[in-house]
Parts: C-alpha cells; sequence; structure tokens
C-alpha cells in the first residue's frame, strides 16, 4: 500500500469512539484525519473536547485534531460509527448516500435487508448486499454493520460448529463487563459488589443477530439461520470482557474432542489475507479449568481473538461451554477496523 | 418456651461458623453455650480465635467462651455444623451416635439414604428419616442436612412450581459471591474486577441435590424428581448473594401470571408455625425489570427470603427468571437453623 | 410529644434527598409530609420520580407521595434540603424567608456570617446566630447547616481534642466512599479497581469548615479557630464510609492513653437530651491493629457513630489515627436530622 | 553482548517470582535458566508448580523448566530473589557466599552496613558496598537489595528534590494495591469495596529506608538522610499501583515550577547508560487535576516511570502532591532486574 487510506470516526469523543482512535494510531493502512463528534464538542480539540479514559496516552497529533460536525463534508473515504443510536441511522444514512464507505458499530442498520450484519471470519459473502446498496443509490457509498458485543463472540463460536454440526437450539447467560455501557455509562453506585440482571434489548440482540450472521444469502437477502436462542444478560463489576455461558444442541453427532479440533483449527478470510488486525487463530481453546477470565486472558491476541474454555457434555441439551471476548475491542471497534480491512484487501474500497 | 435449648457450633471460627454465632445472638429458643473448632483454636477464648468478619461486633458473651474440641462432649443438645468437608462426615457421625441432634451445612451426608436434606417449606416431611436413623443407632441422635446455598434457592422456588406445572427441564446459571467460599476463600488478585466460570464441584450438588429435595419418600428411601438440571456456576465480586438465571420447562400449561401468583403466596410450615427464623414470605417476586440485585435486596426479610424477578416467556423452553437469595444466611446457617426450630416445634427435639 | 412536626424534603429524589426519607421514616418526633424536587419530578408520584436505590425498600406510604415543586408552599414547618449546590443558595433563603426551619446540607451557606454550621455534639451554642437570622429578616424562619462530609468526621474527632489540649497543626488524607459524590454520581468506568486522587472543592471545604465548627462565637460572629490544616482527598472502590488518616500537633502535652479517654467519654448535647438520632456514645475508639473499616464497621450505631482506631505518636507531629464514619448518614441526611431534634428538644421550633 | 549471562530466580512461583519470570522473557541481556522454589515444588516443571496470574501467557520454554531447591547449586551467575522474609535472609547469605551476585527484592539485609539499597537513578554509588562484601568474605558474590514498593516511589520523587532542595520534613499517607501482599494474599472477603487502614511494617520500611537510599555513604557506611517521614498505609481494591499522597518541607526556596522542572528533567545513569529496562524518564510530571490513577496511568512506560501530579503548596508544610508507581514491577521485580543491568554495564558482573 503506497498511500494511507483518509479515515473519519464518527461519535469519536464516546467509549467506541475513543476506542476506534486507539486501535487506529499507527494502522498500517488507515491514518485518521477527521473525529467528528456532537455539536457541543465541535471547533474543540479532540483533547479538549474528550475526557480521554483508555489506558494508553491520547496521542499528540489527535489530541490537536478540531472535532467536526457529524456532516457528510469530512476529508476521508471511510467512516466509522461510534454513534450512539439515538443518531446513528440517519447519519449514517447520511454519509452513505454521499459516497462514504461506513462501518458502524450502532445498531440501527444492523437488520435491514440491503445491510450486510459482518464477522468476516464467518459470512463474507454477506458483503454482497453492498452492491444493493450501490445499485439502489446509484454511488458508491454503503453501510456495513458488525454485530452487538456478546453476539459476536457468540457467532463467532458457532459458527464453525453450525457448519460442521448444525447448531439447533443454544442457551446462553452473560456476564457483561462494564466498557459495554458507553461512558458515563453504568454508575459506580449502581455496579459496585453488584450484579444487574438485565441489559436494556441485549438479549433481543443476541437472539436475532447471531440468527443473520450464520444466515444464508440467497436472492439478495439474507435467510435467517433455522436455530432457537434463548439469551439472559447480566452486568457485572468487570471492565472489559464480556463471560457467556452457553450450552448448545447439535443436529449431527458431535463430540468435545471433535468441537476443540473444528474450534481450536478455525481459520477465516481475515486470517488467509492476514489483515492488520485480523489474529492469528480467531478462537482460542483453553484447557484449564477455570477458565477462560475477563481480567487474565482478554487481551491476549490484542483484544481480537475469541476464548472457549470448559467444554463438556450437557445433561439437558448436547455440550456447554464458556466463552469470553473482548467487548469493545473485537466486539465493536475492531470488528469495524476489520470489516474495512477486508473490503480493502478485496479492492472493493 | 420455658428455659432455652443449649446448643453449640461446631466449626465455630469459620465463614458459616460466624454465622451461625451471629444469628444464634438472641435467638428466642436458643442459647448458644458451646463454640468448637480444629486443634489449633481449641483452648484460647472464641475472641482469640476467631478473626470475627461480620458487620455487627462479636457479642462480648461469646468473645469469652472458651473454644472446644469438636468432640462429643459438649454440653448441649443441638449442634450445627459449620464444618469443612474435610472433617465433617466423620465428626457428625461421632455426634449423631452420641445422642445429639446434629443439623448439619456440610455436604457430605446430604445424599446418605437415611439422611433428610430439608428445606421446611417444601419437604418436612422427609424429617421422618430420622426415625430411621435413631432407629438403626438405637439412640435419639440424628443428622439433619440443608442443601447447598445455589441448590437451596432454585429449589425453593422449583417447589412450589413443580407441585404446580410439574417441572421437565431446568437450566440454570448462578453468578455467586465470594462468601460462598468461606475464609479466607476466594483470593482478591483472583476475582478483583473478574469472573472465574468454575466451582469446584458446585455443578454437581446443584443437579443432584435439587432432585432429592424435590423427590418423594417412599418406602424408607427418597426418590430423586424425574427431571433433569443442567447447571452452569461462576465466581463474581459480590460479597452475599447469589443469582441465578434460570430457564424452565414444565409438563403442564402455565403462565406468567400464573407463576407470579403461585411463588408470591407460596407458604410452607415455617410460616404456619410461625418459627422465629421463618420469613413471613419465602419467596418475594419483584416487578422492577433490573431486580433483584444482591446488594440491594438480598438483606430484606433478614436474608431469609428468595427473590424472583423477570419472570418471563423462554424461547427454549417454557420460562425464564433470575433467582437471588443470601448464601450464608437462608443459603447456610439461616437454613440448618430454621430445619432446627421445625423439629423443636414439632416436638421432636 | 403530642403530635408528630410535618417534614419536607427538597431534593427528595436525589442520593441524600432519598437518604432522608429513609431516615425520617418512622421517626419519633417527625413526620415526612412533603418531598420536593426539580420541575422534571414534579407531579409525579414518588416512587416514580425516584430511582430508588437504598437498601431498604421505600416505604409505601412515600411511593404514593407526590412530588412537589422546591417553593415555598408545603405543608410543613421544617424542611430537610438535600438540594444540589447549583441551586441551594437560593431556594434555601426563600424558604427561611417564607418561615420555614431550613436544615441545609448544601454547601452554599455553610460559611455565611449568619448562618451557623453545627455539630450539636460540639458547638450547639452558635445556633444562637439564628436569633440573628430572625431579628434580619423580622420572621421566625431560619437556615442552619451541617458540615461537608469528610469534615464533619474530622472536626468530630479533633472537637474533644481540641478543648483538652490545644489542636495547632492537622494534616488529613482522605480515602472517600462513592456515594458521596450522589446518584449517578462516579462512573463505574472512572472508580472499578482504581483510586482517582482528587475530589473538587473537597479539601477546601475540610481546610475551612473545620475551624468555623470549632471556632467561638463572639460579638455575633464565629472567629474561625486557629490552627491549620492540610487535606488531601481521594475516592476509592467502597460503597459507603469515608476513611481519614489524619495527624496533629497539640499545644499541650497529651499521650494515647489521655487521647483514647477523652474520646472514647466525650459526650454531647445530644447525648445529654437523648435525641432520637443520637448515638449514645458519639467516638467509638477501637483497638484491633486494622480497624476502623468501611464496609465492616461504619454501620454500627446506625450510621451515627464516629470510630478512630490506630491511635499511636507521629514522628512529625504529635500523634496520628485513622478516621471513619458513615458520609450520608452522619457525614449529611442524619446530621441535618440530629440539627433539628436538638431544636425541638430546646423548644426553639 | 555476545553471549547472555544465565540468571535464576528465588522463590519463582510466587507473586514477585512471577513477575521476574515474566520481565525476564526476551531479555537482551540474561537468559532465565533456573527456577528455584520450596520443598513441595522441587521436581514439578514450573507449569505445575506455579500457578500462575499474570495477564501475559506463561512462556512454553519456562513452564518446563525443573523447579530447583533454594540451594546454590544452580547453573547461572546472578540469583533474583522474589523470597519471603521468612526465609530469605539465610538463603540470599548462602548463595552470596557460593559466589552467586544475589539481587534481592526482600526486606531481610536491605538495612544490613555492607549491603547496598539501591535505586540506580539516585545512589548508584552505594554500590561500592559489594567491595566490602566481597573483600570480607573473600569471594565474588554479593547481595543487593531494592527497596520496599512504597519507598521505591517515595524516594524516587524526594531524590532529585532532596538534591535540589534539601528534604527536612515529609508526610506520606498510602494507597496499596492488593497485588503488593502476594499471592493468595489479601482475601477478597477483607478487601472487596472495603478499606483496610493498616499494612504490617510497611510504615517503618517507608520512614528508615527512604533514608538509607537518600543518605551519603562516608566511611564504607551510609548516613541515613537527616529528614524526619511519617508514613501511614492503606490497603485499597486496586490491582496494581500504589497511590502516595505526600506532602514535603524544604530546607532552600522552591517553587511549583521549579519542581515540576526538576522532577521532569530529571535523569540518571540508567537512562545515560540506556540500561534495557530503564524507562526513557523517570518521573512523569501530569497535568490533569486528577491524576494520576492506577488503572490508567499505571503501566505507561512499561511500569518503570514513576507518575506525580497535583504540585501544589501545602498550608502545613511547603509542597504537596500525588505520587504513582507499578508495585510489582518498578516497585520489586523491575528494580532488582534494572539493579543487575546497571552492575553488568558498568562491568562488576
Amino acid at each position: 500500500m503506497k498511500e494511507k487510506i483518509k479515515v473519519g470516526v464518527l461519535g469519536a469523543t464516546g467509549a467506541v469512539g475513543q476506542k476506534f482512535v486507539q486501535l487506529l494510531e499507527n494502522h498500517p493502512w488507515f491514518e485518521l484525519t477527521e473525529v467528528a463528534a456532537s455539536e457541543r464538542s465541535v471547533g474543540k480539540t479532540y483533547g479538549e473536547a474528550a475526557r480521554w479514559f483508555q489506558n494508553t496516552p491520547l496521542p499528540e497529533r489527535i489530541r490537536h485534531l478540531s472535532v467536526k460536525a457529524c456532516q457528510p463534508q469530512l476529508d476521508c473515504q471511510i467512516v466509522f460509527s461510534g454513534l450512539d443510536a439515538a443518531v446513528a441511522g440517519e447519519v449514517e444514512t447520511e454519509f452513505a448516500a454521499a459516497g462514504y464507505a461506513v462501518f458502524s458499530n450502532a445498531r440501527n442498520h444492523r437488520l435491514d435487508d440491503d445491510v450486510p450484519l459482518v464477522i468476516p471470519e464467518l459470512n463474507a459473502d454477506h458483503l454482497h448486499l453492498i452492491d444493493l446498496q450501490r445499485k439502489k443509490s446509484g454511488g458508491s457509498g454503503f453501510i456495513v454493520t458488525n454485530s452487538n458485543c456478546s453476539t459476536m463472540f457468540l457467532a463467532m463460536v458457532l459458527g464453525p460448529l453450525h457448519q460442521a454440526f448444525g447448531v439447533e437450539k443454544v442457551f446462553v447467560a452473560t456476564m457483561q463487563a462494564i466498557s459495554g455501557a458507553g461512558y458515563p455509562g453504568v454508575a459506580s453506585l449502581d455496579i459496585l459488589g453488584n450484579v444487574i440482571p438485565f441489559i436494556n434489548g441485549e438479549e433481543e440482540k443476541i437472539e436475532i443477530e447471531t440468527r443473520k450472521i450464520l444466515g444464508a444469502l440467497a436472492g439478495g437477502r439474507v435467510q435467517l439461520a433455522g436455530f432457537v436462542i434463548s439469551a439472559q444478560t447480566n452486568r457485572v463489576p468487570v471492565e472489559d470482557g464480556h463471560i457467556e455461558c452457553v450450552s448448545v444442541k447439535f443436529r449431527k453427532q458431535a463430540s468435545v474432542a471433535a468441537i476443540k479440533e473444528r474450534l481450536q483449527n478455525f481459520r477465516g478470510l481475515p486470517q488467509e489475507l492476514k489483515l492488520p488486525s485480523a489474529p492469528p487463530q480467531p478462537i482460542i481453546v483453553m484447557e484449564e479449568p477455570d477458565r477462560p477470565q475477563p481480567r487474565r486472558d482478554v487481551m491476549a491476541a490484542n483484544g481480537m481473538a475469541t476464548f472457549v474454555g470448559r467444554i463438556r457434555p450437557c445433561p439437558l441439551l448436547d455440550f456447554r461451554f464458556v466463552i469470553l471476548g473482548h467487548n469493545t475491542i473485537r466486539g465493536a471497534a475492531g470488528a469495524s477496523i476489520l470489516n474495512a480491512e477486508l473490503l480493502v484487501a478485496q479492492g472493493r474500497i
């Protein structure tokens, strides 16, 4: 790549926006040229507008960038959207209409018929929906979405298993980190030494998004995968990393050994193409009886891998196991960036 | 009651032991006369031997009690056992053989054929097994056990539902408090800002003990209840209170309204007999969308009630909900004390 | 007392407001008749307007109270103010002008020349300033304030020592609970597993308010006490209870034994008059080497006592020790209520 | 460096030992060839013996190392000691006597007359004491110690200020992370949502070790620096990173600006020699009003820098500020390694 592609971040001062900024620094293909946010930040420098709370210092160059409005007049080709769902829908549509490649972490367009909801290891073929978008608009812009964070890790693990054994039923109970709720997000008085057994809209997202991702593209539409999921979601006092207790029933015969083998050896397009943000091994199987654990494991592979442990039979369905992933990296900003990398590698951008 | 019954605590310096001591202070029927512990504590005063970490002060009278060995030479009629499973089995057998009424929180005898595993609201009839014990030994001593803490709350809620609708399948994923692991128990480096998705032996206990409690006593034996449970257990950084996400399939038709009505109105023998430690309402149904929560709800009803919230349909089984209970009170020491109160009220002690 | 005095709470839905509501339930002298809050709550029931997060249930009677505006048309004689400093100043002045007895937890009027800043155990004589207020206004209303929460515990301990030994220099470093910042207050992402070594305005409050409380009323004004304080304040991930590490230099000879004796035996007017909210012993000296601790000690004496431990010589000044108090009870709502009780007992209300 | 120097770790399975192992992996000068621990680990592989709880994976090569006894028959030239104080004294003496270069993190020999207590940025000249040790023993072995973790950061900051302005009096109140207590260390039931205002022996260490480090070597002995320190130490629920609130009085005139300038520009021998573990800038001055914070700042500069913020006047002494450092890296294992690197660079090893 001779020259870096200019990229912008929408909602750049928020939690996901900051993670985009952090991950894009020193990116080999992308150069962050624009940071856009809500009215009250416009005109300030990014350093003034953002209450930076990542655990690496705010890059000096970014500190001095001027914050722009979230309007399609940004000097860049790609925009990454960390916008709040309250405004993301319309803004992203405007940017796509104006010719930008939009990679969104917001939920608004995920279930739109012509918008791909993509995990590049699993359903890169859904990206053909972009052509429909372009045809409809007559322009070159489009929207690609990535899933809700909890959905990401569940789908990542179910994907290879579905292909091999045919998923029929899934039970999942999550324990989700506070960073998943943005900033300021969860009040400390609500969560310190506590569990909140409810996350608004989360269970519905897991139950539907997973089936779109693992569904088949046919006739210009995605058919939802034909299994049933029951999700129960909880907030726990953990900084980063969602844990999911999963039980699954397959249509075909499987075994603990076959599941481990399948997950451990699974590779996808990002690994083949050696995309810059791709984890060398997307799914890491752990053998220790008490792993994975968020604080100890989640940053292995730079927060881009999904961890599975305690794979064992289930007395009710067939097998059960524990999943872990980094909710703001692989589950949010990193997922959008990986999607963009794939389209660049495929020459579609 | 003219005169209080003398009681002792085995394993009195440990986590459960301290909770026994705390709950027995000012008990209307029982007087704590003996505290027994391991060799290294014997001869010291309780104040010297115990690293008291309850959030009420150590009662002055108890501070000066002399710690005895765990041998059946204690001046009391009832002993409550908070012993570690490594030693509980034999010690409790010795005390029963010597004529003591033993109420144990340890797992060792829970599954013995002639030992009742009792939640007095649910299966007080299992206490007839005491007669078998007495007949076998020829003495008046016996052992009564209460369940593992997570099992307690699950069984408490499934009990009335099983009777009404016939439980067929149960999923449960738990988030358990650190106090459930005793003291010093879980290292802070292991759990601060973390989740440990494993508790040794816990899943097996839930899957079997629940079925013994809800099983039928017939021909001098308990037939395990005929449903299947799949349990996944996790440790979370919460001080007191276990949360359980449950999904259940019934044999008969049920509805959210019918479940709520059944749970809310459920009463058992302890309520009828107005036992001193009995919660007026054993199961409290919460309507707020994000409750129950451990830190906010667990001490209502003095830690003796079980809370249920988020009762709603399940796309996989029939219904799902969230349960909360206080693991060291209703789930341990308080359960043993309630068992003892029932036998006293029934004139069996 | 034949009939209860009607009281209202200003800012009733906030953190301090809720604590007022909780503490006033079942008060022997006061009946909570009015709850007032900001515009967006007016007209709703209290149950609808307040996100109740105390660990006792919201009293049913209060749940149905209609929330009023913070205007002096409330049906009550006394108002307790848990208002935010942004609005408290003016509102409290209006209520006093309209004849209400105002007991405020807000900082706005604490340093006003004619407003008493009172800890009834220490400087009840400052309440004479009320007469100045009444004279000036010609009405019967007035404002009485209590101190900042960290100041409360420091002043409570320094008070008896100042009288006995003459305080000359004080160094204090605090570790303050999250509940001190109100609700939603501190974001969990900011404080989970972290320390924030800064609380806006807090050090200044401690350094000046302590000296006003321990100052002498002379000629209708309070002369600030003549010692110097250096305060450093920190936020820590603790729910309730502020810890303060203190070092102090006296003008007269003292000893560890003399300090303990002085603090342990100290009693004030609230104890003499047996006011309903008065702790029997205002200062509790602890001998264990690692106490006081917030989670274990702060609720002893219903959160109204101040704890002192580790009293020992200081190589730099004279003596050092550790202080603990409950920031939202004795340090806020409970302090205001105790002030009101004193004025009622003295027949001034 | 042609060939790497072989090094071993004593107490390799413990908390500090694991940090040594982690930091020595991929060290450019040292090769970890030996891991030694207590009897019950001897003969196992390191992977079996150590409950690895670092947040990077255990290096495969190390996993398979055989654990040796802590006896001077190890195949290496340097040993790093992470031994517990209960055994460190004698073992380290034996290794030195046998000719090993011993770099110890244990407290036992820190105050020995002929043992240097060294922070290489500050008092590298104290290393001349090694010659005394060698002369006395006739061999080439010796012991070099680094300070207690809290002392490290305080001394690091006081060092340049003492040289410039002459320290006269120091107050320090610490908030220390749980990793400072080793593993399992602090029980979660003791520290979750709590503060423990006591760390056994810690205050004494800070008050004396700081003065030895900043003392002058004269006539073969270190004269303690002539200032007075008063330390108060607390344990807080933070994983890594000690915060210290400091107030200091100087003999000479200083100013906030002069202090900042002095600290920010301070460099020592490790920076001059570009030692592999040396932070490029040993002291980082932060300007944000609420920094440094442990979770956000402590890993900047790989945990080897010391952070200072909130530098401002003190109403009691002259100036006050907040210090942060990583207790198990710069405050323990990293400090020992830096000491070893200096001696290698100076050709003394």
